[in-house]
Order: C-alpha cells, then sequence, then structure tokens
C-alpha cells in the first residue's frame, strides 16, 4: 500500500537535496566547528552559508540567525530573553490558539507569578484585535503571536500588530514555524523582534530550528555554556543539520511560488470536492487568510480519531488537531477557542500538503473519504440524532 | 594530505554503522512518532528500541532515558529541574573544573541569588572531597560533578560522592558525557540521580543528547510545550537522531573494551614517547584515574596555539582546551584551577584518540611533535628565559 501523506504541519519529508548536503558532514567532515584546526573550521565556513542561506529566506542579516535545535526551543528561547532582559515587565500577551510551546510554556510562566493575556479569536479564527491593543501595557515584557496557526492554516496579521506593539516599545515575536517557506518574510522591512522556525516543517530534519533575533534586540540566552552561535545558544553547533537547515532554506524560495499555485489548487480541489461529496461537512479557520496548503475539515457528528484509524487504512496519513497534542481525548484547543461546536470539533481532519503531493493523491483521497464519513455516521449516535433533529 | 584526528572529546566521527541506521529517517520514514496514522507510529517503535539500546548502555530502564538535543541543554535540565523542584533549597555545589555546560550555567545562578560552592581540585586535578562533603547542606539542591574531565580525562569518584550525597537527601547529577562508552557505567547499582551524555562524543551525531533521570527523581521540564518524552522534554522527536544514538549505544557497548586496550596502548604509546623525546614535558592530570583515550601534555614555554598550527600544518588535529572555550586567550580554566604554572598551561594539548585511530598514526605524531615544540621554543623569549634561568 502506498502511503498519502498529507500531514506536513506535523513534519515533512526531508528533501533529498538536503539529505545530500548533510551527508558529508556524518563521518568524513566531522571535525568541531569551533576547534582550532582546519578540519574543524572548514565545518565553521559551511555553517556560514548556511546562516546565509536562512537569513536569505527571511530578508535577514545573517548575524540575526541563532540556530536551535527545534521550534519549541526557539519558541522558549524568545520568551526567556524578552523576561530575562526586561525584569521589571511581568506581563506577557499571547493568544488561545498558539502551538503548545508557547502556550503550554506561558501558562507555566502564569503559574509562577507572571500575568498573562490570552487573546481570543472569533468562529473563524480571526484574532480580536482591540483586545489585543486594550491590554498592552508599560509592564508588557512581550507579545508573541503565531504566524500562521498549525491546525487551520490562518494567517494572523503579524505585521500589523508588530506595528503597533513597537510603538509601545514591547518586543513582538512570532512563531513562524508553519509560515516560513509557504508565506513571503521580509524581516528587513518587518517590526518583528523575533521570530521562530523550524526545519523539520519545511524539508529539512528534525532537531533544527532556528531564532531570527533583530540585530539591537535585547537578548539573554535560553542554554548558558559555551560560546558557540555568538554566545546565543550554547552547546556543540550540530553541522550537519545546519547545513541541512541552510540548503532547505533555499530549496523554500525556489519552491515558494509552487506551494502557492499548484499545491495552493491542490487543497482547493481537495476541500471543495469533499465540502460537495460529504454532507454536513465545513472548513475551520479563516478562508480568507490562509496559508496555501492546509484545510481543516468538520465532519459532524463523528470522531476524528476513528476518521484517522479508517484513513490509515487506505494509507492517508493526515491529523486531528496538532501532532503535540495527540493522545489527549480533549479537542483540539484551537477549534474549542473558535467556538466550534463539540460535534464538530471532534470530527476536525486537517489536512496539510507539500510539494511532493501529487494530483493522483488528491484524487484518492477525494474517492477515500466520502465512504469512510458516511461508515462512521451509519455507526454513531450522534449523527442519528442529529438526523432526526 | 591525510588527517590524523586525534581531537575526540571535541567531538567524533560519526559511525558509518549509525549514518546507515539513520539515513532511512530523513526521506523515507519521516512521519511524526506522535502522529496517529501507523506511518508515524512505526517510527515511534523505532524510537522505542533506541530508547531501549541508550539505557542498556548505561543499566539504566528505558523510561528513565530523556533525549535532549545535546549535553548542554542535558546539564541545563538536569540542574534547572532540581531546583524548580525544590524551590526551598537556594545552594549548588559543582566544581571548579567542569564543562562550560554547568560552570557558566552555575556561574549566572550564583549571579541571580543562588549561592554556589565550587570544588577545588589538586595539582593533578583530583577533586577536595572533604571540602565537598563539608558543605552540603539543608539548603543544597543539587551537586553535578563530571564524572570524566574533558580536558585532562581524570575520573571522578561519582559512585562515592554520590552515596554521600544522598545520605544527605540531596540530588546528584553528573555530566558524563565523556564518561559514557568509555567506562562501564551501571544506573541500576548506583546512587546518581541523574546523568548527561552526549551523542557526538560517542559516534552518533552532534544535535542529540540524553538525560538519565531516575526513576522517582523529582523533575521538571526545562523545554516546555508538546507531550514528548512522557512530558519531561517538549519538541518533534529528533527521530533520525534518536536512532543513530541507539545505534552508538549498541557499538560503544561493543567497542569499549577495545578502548580500554588497542586505544589505552596507543595513548599510552604517545604520552610516553613525548615525554622521551621532548624536554620540559609533562602530564596534566591524574595519570591513576584517566580515560583510555585522553592525554594533556604540557610543552612548557609556548603557546599551545602555536603548537596546534604548526600541528594543523600536517594534518594532525588536536586542542588546546576545551573546542567550547576556543577563541578565549585564557589558559584553560581546568589547568588553572589545578594551579599549573602560567608557562605550562598555556602551552599545553590534549590528544583524545578513538578506536578509529591506527598505530601508524600515533607513529607519525611521536615523529612530528618534537621537531614543532623545538622550532616554536627557539622563537619563545620565555623559553630562552627558562633555560638561562
Amino acid at each position: 500500500m502506498e502511503t498519502v501523506y498529507v500531514d506536513n504541519n506535523a513534519t515533512t519529508r526531508v528533501a533529498p537535496e538536503v539529505v545530500e548536503a548533510m551527508t558529508p558532514y556524518f563521518s568524513d567532515f566531522y571535525g568541531n566547528p569551533s576547534s582550532m584546526h582546519a578540519f574543524g573550521g572548514s565545518v565553521g565556513a559551511k555553517l556560514k552559508t548556511a546562516r546565509e542561506q536562512v537569513a536569505s529566506l527571511l530578508g535577514a542579516l545573517p548575524e540575526e540567525i541563532v540556530f536551535t535545535s527545534c521550534g519549541t526551543e526557539s519558541d522558549s528561547t524568545a520568551i526567556h530573553a524578552a523576561l530575562q532582559s526586561n525584569p521589571d515587565k511581568r506581563h506577557i500577551i499571547t493568544t488561545r490558539v498558539e502551538h503548545p510551546a508557547v502556550k503550554n510554556l506561558v501558562e507555566h510562566l502564569g503559574k509562577i507569578g507572571y500575568r498573562t493575556t490570552f487573546v481570543p479569536v472569533d468562529r473563524q479564527g480571526r484574532l480580536d484585535l482591540d483586545f489585543l491593543y486594550d491590554r498592552l501595557s508599560d509592564d508588557t515584557a512581550i507579545v508573541s503571536v503565531m504566524w500562521a496557526n498549525n491546525e487551520t492554516g490562518t494567517i494572523f496579521p503579524v505585521e500589523e500588530i508588530a506595528r503597533k506593539v513597537r510603538q509601545r516599545g514591547i518586543v513582538f515575536h512570532t512563531d513562524a514555524v508553519q509560515a516560513v517557506g509557504k508565506v513571503p518574510i521580509d524581516m528587513g522591512d518587518s517590526a518583528i523582534d523575533m521570530l521562530s522556525l523550524s526545519g523539520h516543517k519545511l524539508h529539512a530534519p528534525k532537531g533544527i530550528g532556528a531564532l531570527y533575533v533583530r540585530k539591537g534586540t535585547k537578548f539573554a540566552p535560553f542554554l548558558m555554556g559555551g560560546h558557540q552561535e555568538g554566545g546565543r545558544r550554547a552547546g556543540t553547533e550540530n553541522s550537519a543539520s545546519i547545513i541541512g537547515l541552510g540548503r532547505a532554506a533555499q530549496l523554500a524560495t525556489e519552491w515558494m511560488d509552487e506551494e502557492n499555485s499548484r499545491v495552493r489548487a491542490f487543497r482547493d480541489k481537495l476541500e471543495s470536492e469533499l465540502l460537495k461529496r460529504v454532507p454536513a461537512s465545513m472548513v475551520n479557520g479563516d478562508p480568507e487568510n490562509r496559508l496555501p496548503n492546509t484545510t481543516s475539515i468538520a465532519f459532524e457528528y463523528i470522531e476524528g480519531e476513528a476518521i484517522l484509524l479508517l484513513m490509515d487504512q487506505h494509507g492517508i496519513c493526515a491529523s486531528s488537531g496538532s501532532a503535540c497534542t495527540s493522545g489527549s481525548l480533549e479537542p483540539s484547543h484551537v477549534l474549542r477557542a473558535m467556538g466550534v461546536p463539540f460535534t464538530a470539533a471532534h470530527g476536525s481532519i486537517r489536512f496539510s500538503l507539500s510539494i511532493y503531493n501529487t494530483e493522483e493523491e488528491i484524487d484518492f483521497i477525494i474517492d477515500k473519504m466520502p465512504p469512510i464519513i458516511e461508515r462512521l455516521r451509519q455507526m454513531s449516535p450522534f449523527w442519528r440524532e442529529g438526523q432526526f433533529a
């Protein structure tokens, strides 16, 4: 059975070009880039190139890139840096629909004495911006708003928010893990102070990420120890993966048009055909401002995990909410924040495409989904009740 | 020119067996192990095996292994966990010869209000145990002592210390980054509560580490977010590298005898021949309790960086102190703590071998070093002074 992988917001295939770029740095050029000898130093030179490649994707300066081990570490580092650099400020603003990497951390900080504000969203997942702006205060150390939501693909107006936040002299961070590579980003013309990205969401390997830190932004390292990354992140540089991330950043630049044309067209076809063929189904999130590769579809009155199980029998890989929250029986915090009714939130499936998907795969999914939904609904007491209601 | 790599305490060659184990998990089996589908789940099964392999190397239970991004993160996590879990205790004990991952972190904690004690060492690098035991108090949250020193290879009596520390109900952590794979470790018969290891010191890739956390030890995550690693370390699992680390742990078990026989014999030959052929040279550290692969040799009255430069012209890769502190003009904090005279500390070179070294390489180094030292001494005002003194 072939695998039809439409779970790219969970993780992506490492591009063969990236594997090729990385491979020599395992067993051949394995020196420590911080070493004094040429063998290590030559690796250091490649890291410089990779830093330039990642900077280029973001329209940033190379020295504004700090390599980390993942998006979660980037997020933790950003929030930690803002709090450490502004020890007199005790207020944090974020949203109710953030990834757990931000949400759970800020909730924890709320428990240990920080004041926290979680900005609500409307039924389409759009942020209540007035609510956010009203909460900005002299006590606010950081505002952290994701660029695009991992579950619905909804894109938030982070530039607009960043400008307002900057006017108040407050640090603005965005978790852009899902946006990088899909949305044009130009930090050279931006009010964003810090931005997180994750390699494995853009065809680089797992275990590598980066934090953009605008030149001049007050900073404090999260991982302390050696002098790596200009004293901003200790630990021997993960050379092979950094070099892989650099190559992936190059590919992302090359592929961005395709993400926004072919991939978007496939997503649109998948979505419109499923809505047409499956009764009582609807799209979660803002249909206007949305990542080109993502659709979250609610199939009412059935269970997402049962849907995934039957999809899996056809080799179709998708997800119900975030992989980082799977294993929990609670419906997604994102859909709950949006006020998606219980009967729809539970049966929501996220399809997230990549440039590796083919039209045949999209057609295959369109063909297989309606009978899966039909079969589960025949077994669902909620569905029968819904029908009689 | 061939590279003669004797800088394995800085980083090691990734074993080809490890690369082979990892490679399928980049572009073929790239699913997110936390995903609901079988494609991701199959990766989860491989992570289980890797966890068992790492546990087996340590004589630990699989659930006592938390994968991290590096040794530095493991160290930070351990110290953070002990402090968070014992919020009423404000005292930290460590040593003056720790790796910067512990030393710099504890120094920082000292600046933000914790009470810190750095245990001194004698001229041979041996810890003043009475000093340590005298400082244990009801206020002590954690004692962190490295298993083996990265610069001199000196092995510390961590089991003996751990037992005394446990009697006082205090958490004991060891940075065993340099010891794992070279020294038999059995956590099943140990009083150590937490132990850090790093993949790239034992022929796994950079960017992967682990923290052993004894079952029952109070814990608090350092990276918060998703539920990965049983809620102990957030962030998508670095599957390929975790699988690589598992394979490397297996190899380390197989290779441990060779590390302690063939590699040790090479190290001993290198050391004794250099001492014989180079006047005014001496070994730094405890000659008795020492890693089998490491020798730190002081060539008096000359500069380590100049020595490395000339060695590099022959393709010989070694180091002066830790790669994590290179770039600094200060002599190594380890050698200073030992009271190695200025004129010897500056000219100290660490040779650290691995199972990949051959006798030809050792002979090559023995052949090339004496003229290098001789040449530099001819240029050194200190040497001429020393001669006339």
